[in-house]
């Protein structure tokens, strides 16, 4: 079968948060509206993207942040979608039962419909980033799912998650042409500038090998802006299918575009077959905590 | 538990090979005193190390270059292991039983007692690099192991066996606070600097990001020279924890020599705690050959 060239531009919305969600409703459903005039198909947010990082802090009230499935502002995005004919990834703070929180994001196809609820899988903890009180891991059901979009199959994973080959390799194997990234990544107050490039090149090398080793596509977006004690780092990218970087965005918001063309990913594993010589056989260890 | 300083010195012999195997030898031999004289503790020789890379071309002629594990070669080695206190890792071509091939790796303590062999288990088969015709995969025997020298709990893979994420876990998993990736890769002729460019990046990043999501250091070790079509490129490397470029060689012979600390390990680990939330319930896909 010929490998046809099949392009697909896509949209990564790297911007602020501002405390009033409808705020930030507001602005980036304009957001959106000006990376599809410029072309933009498939069109991702950031994590958690209506509200601030409350997770810097431990704070009850927080919760209040959090939206059910069937919220209005999900409607007005799916809308939007069917109006500019794109797909949407639209992360945010979800409240599935009384008590029962994820970090979610849906995606949105083309008809206004909505395909998936990916729920964040790996939960971070640590200092600043005090997710594990928050968030309720995924479960299976809702995990390392694939959709068939009209403009390619794509995969959503959310932040920490970047940092599981495991994740990766799943999405890939379930069919994912692109994998998406939603982030938000930065740096704490007092953290030095040799630290921030060596937490900010680890960020990016790890997502490019993601690309490599599945030969797929990646696009990671994350937030920027001030919130108290932390700074988000922005640099959004998006990867080829051999971690090049086709696009990376800078530190302050921005509407990054990039134009992919979905037949590199058969090429590239025609030239790189590293998923035809993957030894299954002997990976079961994968699925052990330690092997000691 | 106090997490103390633990150095140790690595070196990595990065060099050309003749068509003579025993040429290889004396030169290598001399190498390894040359590396130790520098304060080398676990010395790591390239892929295939006294021989030409025969997979260039297939020639039924080349099965006669193998050497079984009790050549006097490797006795040689063991020898200086000893003598000069050193920890030694020697990857060659074995023949393990008639018919039976193996691209393999010795791996020799300070008491000159061989403690492992590990058997290449990720075959590669693409113009120029005909692996599959001379090499058994490695089994589950040989396969991923990890030896606690007197200098540190060490792993070894080899070459191909570097794209594959599944594997650096595993050996991580398994104890390796080092994974030596003996190496034989390089450019064909026609290839352009572009795909230079983008190969080596790809070939750096992939294993920079194994040791990102392991949280342990990553020692390429790769071949120079020019071998009829083939232009091998050298960049051999020390990776810490964190995915840092510790040293890096050039593309010309040269003994590259990287001072590890065994306790940013730990350190690495307690600050990125990757580790510590993997969704193992969820990770089962990973022994399937595609999810469709």
């Amino acid at each position: 079968m010929e490998n046809k060239q099949r392009l697909v531009k896509l949209g990564l919305i790297q911007t602020y948060c501002e405390d009033q969600p409808s705020n930030n409703i507001e602005r980036v459903l304009a957001l959106v509206k000006e990376a599809s005039s410029q072309g933009a198909q498939v069109i991702c947010l950031q994590e958690l993207f209506n509200t601030p990082y409350f997770c810097r802090e431990y704070d009850e009230a927080h919760f209040n942040l959090a939206q059910s499935l069937d919220s209005q502002f999900l409607d007005q995005f799916a809308s939007l979608a069917k109006e500019l004919n794109v797909v949407l990834v639209i992360p945010f703070f979800e409240k599935r039962a009384q008590g029962v929180y994820h970090n979610s994001a849906v995606v949105i196809d083309v008809d206004g419909e909505r395909k998936a609820v990916y729920r964040k899988l790996h939960i971070p903890d640590d200092p600043g980033f005090y997710e594990k009180y928050y968030f309720t891991p995924g479960d299976e059901e809702s995990g390392f799912q694939v959709v068939d979009t009209a403009y390619g199959k794509i995969g959503v994973l959310i932040c920490w998650d970047q940092w599981f080959p495991e994740a990766a390799r799943i999405t890939a194997l379930k069919g994912a042409e692109i994998i998406f990234y939603p982030t938000a990544i930065g740096m704490l107050k007092g953290e030095s500038r040799k630290q921030k490039k060596e937490f900010s090149d680890a960020w990016q090398i790890i997502q490019r090998s993601h690309a490599i080793a599945n030969g797929c596509y990646v696009a990671a977006v994350n937030r920027v802006g001030k919130e108290k004690q932390l700074k988000f780092w922005g640099k959004s990218f998006v990867a080829g299918p051999f971690g090049q970087i086709i696009e990376e965005a800078g530190e302050k918001e921005e509407i990054l575009i990039a134009e992919c063309d979905l037949s590199r990913i058969e090429a590239q594993r025609r030239e790189w077959p590293f998923l035809r010589d993957r030894r299954i056989d002997l990976y079961d260890g994968i699925t052990k905590r330690i092997l000691d």
